[in-house]
């Protein structure tokens, strides 16, 4: 059977981005959909019974579906440009952890499953972690089937033509039951891990994150008739949104605030703007600051855009507060792994949104530049082994 | 025939954008295709004869082709989310002129031909008048067809799909030569036509004007794991560019200077882009303060981004030098309009590139908001009409 690395190699050309760099993977795009086959596939070839419920989880069995099953697993979508290892990293861990696991002769206690999530970027249809989101129930249903991507299909008619029945997406308490546990491995994603300490730790916890989308309107024009006097710029006050949104979270320690998506309307070289949406990701260990961040952010965007004649509006697209991972589960992983330390990650993970349903946990593996969500994502061979070699130590001492 | 009114209502429906509003109508999309469909099919009810020259210009003739003729005409393709006049109406009150012509039993002294344009904005290629520059050798064929859309496709390629020849695109001497005078109606973009005055104008000259893309690299990463003080963030230079754009220009008389288009890659809303490319239009009536103005913003562009962290570049796309309209044919022209005022205009058009090589003039509609390049521009039906005639007029005179 093939090691992680051989496994991630043999995905290295799906999804590889010659504008970007690196991986765009949308859930499914053909790229996704390629790395759903191969793990269907990879999974057939281990003698795991594969099947793929009505949110489009992807489970393959290591003996019977069961309730209170030991789970593992991660996601296969990427961001657009992103790295190789976010998403399978983990997945590839889990079947290299089943081979290592076999080759043990372990007879589990019960049934362990390995999942692919979908759409735990949010990458096209603007929800992290949709694929967990809807099996928790932690987003309506009716709420997800109407998000639209960025070509404006919705995210019910995406699911029908990939094989889903809408009137069926959601809640699946049933599913749930079946975790008992669930682990997920990932590469970090700062530099929590140091060059010459170990490669592998356990995670504590997930600083709370959202994204909010905040547009903002005044009056397209043509760009060599209109004189600057005359001018309501939405791109202008965008700006000086884009600076306000650092300012303000550079003054409060710990916080994180971002904007790395925004499109000018209609987005010509001679056209004034008549309106430009843009995206704020913010982040904080502690709910009740990130409440006040954005509402700060939001009165420096509304006034900043009054300043230039311009409105602005604020919505939340997603919000998950800080999440704590299972302590038991947590403290018998540290005990399976002494040498692990334990970290905590500013990241969202499927691992985080179940957290709030089932007993979770997280493994993280060395990324030593912290760099990821580029191509620049980096994870050595070395680390990559020994993070499916503690993981299949982790599944065994659960099972 | 068709009034100019009811040829306008006639293509009212091709390429409306749903999503921005107005019409969307790049070179060689459907809808343009479709526009050019119309124009010929109306022109060959007119009884004139249609031909397409090797750089897509659409020739319908009155008469034989002949050097020295009589031309007027405009363009059929849009900037996104534009207007229903931009274009449009000059290529109308063409064809309605022509019938108002023939209805006077007007034996004309030489040819006529109506001409369409294509990629007038630059809105597919990035560079605007493209069809005249290429008539007249303004740019070289080499370069044009090496532009790429954004999609990636070359103008060469889309040229080929289109039944041009890439080997025979550029420089059209004898094309050029039938060119005696040149007349553009055009719909008035900015407010320099008063509510109760003439509703038509001669055009006087258009500001120097040119487009540079302005490209600022930075450090991508994760937008949850990256602490504030660790990034280099070129979407925060590049609002500080936007900034500076607006503030360099607002300090020069006559100076207009405009980001409309600015895209961050990869664009996720959970990723610290690597890299923000933005577009800046500029234009003013001396070249040599465009100049210093591009020099000012390129020097604050690279303080700005070297603050951040970050690199920016700066890249001519295209650029136009202030032009006077021929003064003699202007003379005639306001012989025939006695009550038209003279009004210099802001914006780019195919006359401005033509005025290089062979007598041009313009004619503009008024506009009574000064919106263009959105879906607000107006013009009024009886003004629209009133162009038509005052067209009429025109050639009348210098056929």
């Amino acid at each position: 059977m093939e090691t992680v690395n051989q496994l991630l190699d043999s995905i290295k050309d799906v999804g590889r981005d010659g504008v970007r760099g690196g991986y765009s993977r949308a859930v499914y795009s053909t790229p996704e959909l390629d790395l759903r086959e191969w793990f269907k596939e990879q999974a057939a070839h281990r003698g795991l019974g594969v099947e793929t419920d009505r949110n489009g989880i992807i489970w393959a069995w290591w003996g019977e579906p069961q309730d209170g099953a030991l789970v593992t697993g991660s996601h296969l979508d990427s961001v657009p440009g992103g790295g190789a290892f976010d998403g399978p990293l983990g997945v590839a861990s889990a079947l290299a952890a089943v081979d290592n696991l076999k080759s043990r002769g372990l007879q589990p206690g019960r049934s362990l499953a390995v999942t692919v999530f979908p759409e735990e970027e949010g990458s096209r249809f603007g929800v992290a972690c949709l694929g967990s989101r809807l099996l928790t129930g932690a987003i309506d249903a009716d709420k997800a089937l109407n998000l639209r991507d960025a070509d404006g299909e919705t995210f019910a008619d995406v699911a029908r033509s990939n094989g889903l029945d809408p009137q069926h997406v959601g809640a699946d308490p049933g599913a749930l039951a079946r975790i008992g546990d669930f682990v997920e491995l990932h590469v970090e994603q700062g530099k929590g891990l140091g060059q010459d300490g170990p490669a592998i730790a356990v995670g504590s916890s997930i600083l709370g994150h959202g994204r909010w989308k905040i547009s903002v309107s005044g009056q397209g024009n043509h760009a060599g008739t209109t004189l600057m006097a005359d001018r309501a710029d939405p791109m202008v006050a965008a700006a000086r949104i884009v600076l306000a949104v650092r300012d303000t979270a550079a003054k409060e320690p710990d916080a994180r605030a971002t904007v790395g998506r925004l499109t000018p309307v209609p987005g010509g070289t001679n056209v004034i703007a008549s309106r430009v949406d843009l995206w704020l990701d913010a982040r904080h260990p502690d709910d009740a600051v990130t409440a006040r961040l954005i509402e700060a952010i939001y009165g420096a965007a509304q006034e900043v855009a009054a300043g230039e004649g311009c409105t602005a509006t604020l919505t939340e697209e997603s919000y998950s507060g800080t999440v704590h991972f299972d302590s038991g589960l947590s403290r018998r992983i540290a005990g399976l792994l002494p040498e692990a330390p334990v970290l905590a990650t500013g990241a969202g993970h499927d691992a985080g949104v179940l957290a709030g349903y089932v007993p979770s946990a997280m493994l993280f593996v060395r990324n030593p530049s912290g760099i990821s969500h580029s191509p620049e994502e980096y994870v050595a061979d070395e680390d990559a082994s020994s993070g499916a070699v503690a993981l299949a130590d982790v599944l065994e001492g659960l099972l």
